[in-house]
């Protein structure tokens, strides 16, 4: 346990620190960092790396070295501009237990702007809030990864045991930001994420898949009669509607994984986007779906793959013309597994002290229905992931907002975590 | 009626051109005058009326020209490169009836190019049939009303009466230019649309109203409960669901319309189009569709958009999030009333007989659930506008095609109907 007085010293220190921390993380919101243009904020990232005297890798994602490890996803879009940033700080002495800070720096697509009480990169306090894409997932927790070790070299401390401060690219799509810091051979203790999901310890995550249902049509004049033709979008729908059936049937089977089992919905199918038909006036020729799907820690992925690919050769199969033309499905991002934090009683109870010292009660924990980039750290490297962030409303939506309250004593728990898992040294 | 021996002659010349015909066709198939880039088929259109002598008019469809005149439907594109080409061939002394000859250069998309047999803008002739897009909607009907006039010249003759060949732009879509050449004062005892019917004449087409559903969800990340967010893909197309009731309605009042009231499906409802989300694991924001339906002759479009619009408000008015967020309805292109062809018996029995001497059977006569440019000249001109043409198969689908020998008939007819209508004066 931390020396009170220390600790006491670190905890004063993250509040010197906070309105920084804040301007910080507003800076960051300001760069819009969508999937293809994170490179900016990247740069941003390593510079303010650079300024705290940490050694910074930065470099492209190279499919060619990640594409044959566990936990790659498959990627449609160029790496040309989707660089990672690795922050080390590297102590002389070494005396504890080495960390890594990871967090990404991709954020979702907006939608209208219009939509938005304010431009979503232009973030913007209010009662507490902080608004904007991406400022609670997850540029509050990037910020907060900072500012905690800040507010240890304020106290007059340093940590004593190496740590990998990590802003890394497709967490939102594929994970291949994550798994190439594997590849690129950054190892720890342990792995803490500060993902927005409010401070409590992340027990349990689902897996992910994306995928696209590519379905043909049969072109013909709108003016033809009701029957001519067979119109793409509306042979697409009716694959959604079975596989919502497929949906209802996962979340049935919650009964066999323990830690699900009481979750009142683990596994969300999602209909994501659809583009299809190429003129009005025409029976549209081709549409495709695409979808995300959750599966259950524990799940092969390739038996999860096999019943989505046998659902819509099912719904194919009972139409007439799909049966002679069956849609063909895609895998387009995500093909991530479930994980679930083993093994990590160390690292939890360090989790579970500061989160005491600063909330005055007991970290308690859940299981989500979403994934998160902790997967890697924990099936692939034998390390440790937990989760464990401040509290974020409307992640992905309009109007996304993060608790600033909750950033300054998640930063404080980081900072406590940091002293008591890595040790201290004096600077 | 046409002397016997001339109309012989007349016959015989158009066979002596056919093959030059059927090679001037595939010329203009291949230019591939999908709608913006129509302008370098006109062109070639201008070259080949200049070519025969005819005064040349072609211009830039003008907005602002037409946007308060009956008939002119919506535009969301730039006009930039759609122009309309009119070549028109005046006799020195006119003793018979004036004819314009129209038909239009846009064709529609042509779907995924690996589902045609071979590329769409390569025609290529095979068991009689020309495919290509475009070949029988409606090139070869382009290409019939030049090698029509001439074979006339070719048998020693020169029609007695102003002709204007028009070959217009925006017909799958707006109308628009059809309704230019009205503004810009093009005027006929008759008009004579060669579309790709068949050899029947057309007695009656529908209305058309091209609209979009511009439909709102609440997005939030995909990984939220069953209920989290509302999906607007789901939403639009629960929409999609009641225009199809509403499609239902309209056919059942074909009762009404004596001479739809036979017909098994007068009004076709197609979803053409749909674009919808923003990212695979959010829950769609937004979501388009394009609907295209048909409204029978006598109905006022007024009446007509406000029982679509008033369908998508009750579609809307039955969900929690749609009712406080209702869809928006937006019209995009077609705004045409439906047409049939009356006090025309005069250009009709030239037709009848004209038929009659080329297939050696009566002339019959149908009403489509399709459009055509013929409602400009009817309703807004006066003008009776007529549609007759040859044989296509898939028009707007893979594989268009259109009967080599149909076209070699229609010719025939065409020319036979010059001959008749504007009368003969030697070359």
């Amino acid at each position: 346990m931390l020396d009170k007085e220390i600790a006491s010293a670190i905890l004063k220190s993250v509040d010197e620190g906070f309105d920084e921390q804040v301007a910080f993380t507003q800076d960051l919101v300001r760069l819009p960092s969508l999937r293809g243009e994170e490179h900016t904020a990247q740069d941003f990232m390593a510079a303010a790396m650079r300024k705290r005297g940490f050694d910074v890798d930065q470099w492209r994602i190279d499919v060619e070295a990640i594409k044959d490890l566990p936990g790659f996803a498959p990627v449609k879009i160029s790496y040309e501009n989707a660089f990672n940033v690795v922050g080390s700080y590297r102590p002389k002495a070494v005396s504890g237990r080495s960390l890594i800070l990871n967090g990404h720096i991709d954020v979702v697509p907006t939608g209208s702007w219009d939509r938005w009480t304010r431009t979503p990169f232009d973030p913007h306090v209010e009662d507490g809030w902080m608004y904007g894409r991406g400022a609670g997932d997850m540029k509050a927790g990037l910020g907060l990864m900072l500012y905690a070790y800040d507010a240890i070299l304020r106290a007059g401390y340093a940590p004593a045991a190496p740590i990998h401060f990590q802003s890394v690219v497709e967490e939102e799509c594929t994970g291949n930001g994550a798994l190439a810091c594997l590849q690129r051979g950054y190892k720890a203790d342990c792995a803490l994420i500060p993902e927005p999901i409010e401070p409590i310890l992340l027990r349990a995550q689902v897996g992910l898949i994306w995928f696209q249902v590519h379905v043909s049509g049969d072109p013909q004049h709108a003016s033809g009669y009701q029957d001519a033709g067979t119109n793409a979008i509306e042979k697409a729908f009716g694959i959604w509607q079975q596989l919502k059936e497929l949906e209802k049937d996962w979340n049935a089977r919650k009964v066999e994984h323990p830690l699900y089992k009481d979750h009142p919905h683990p596994i969300r199918f999602n209909l994501g986007n659809v583009a299809g038909g190429e003129w009005t006036s025409s029976v549209p020729a081709a549409c495709t779906i695409e979808v995300r799907v959750g599966v259950y820690p524990g799940w092969k992925l390739e038996d999860a793959r096999a019943e989505i690919e046998a659902c819509v050769r099912q719904a194919a199969m009972s139409d007439p013309y799909l049966s002679n033309n069956p849609p063909t499905v895609e895998y387009h991002g995500h093909m991530a597994e479930g994980y679930v934090l083993e093994n990590a009683e160390e690292p939890e109870k360090v989790l579970a002290d500061s989160h005491r010292a600063v909330f005055g009660k007991d970290l308690t924990e859940h299981v989500t229905s979403a994934a998160t980039d902790a997967r890697f750290f924990g099936l692939y490297q034998d390390t440790p992931g937990m989760v464990y962030g401040p509290v974020c409303e409307q992640p992905h939506g309009f109007d996304e907002r993060v608790d600033l309250e909750s950033v300054r004593q998640v930063t404080k728990t980081y900072a406590l975590f940091i002293a008591e898992w890595c040790g201290l040294q004096s600077r």
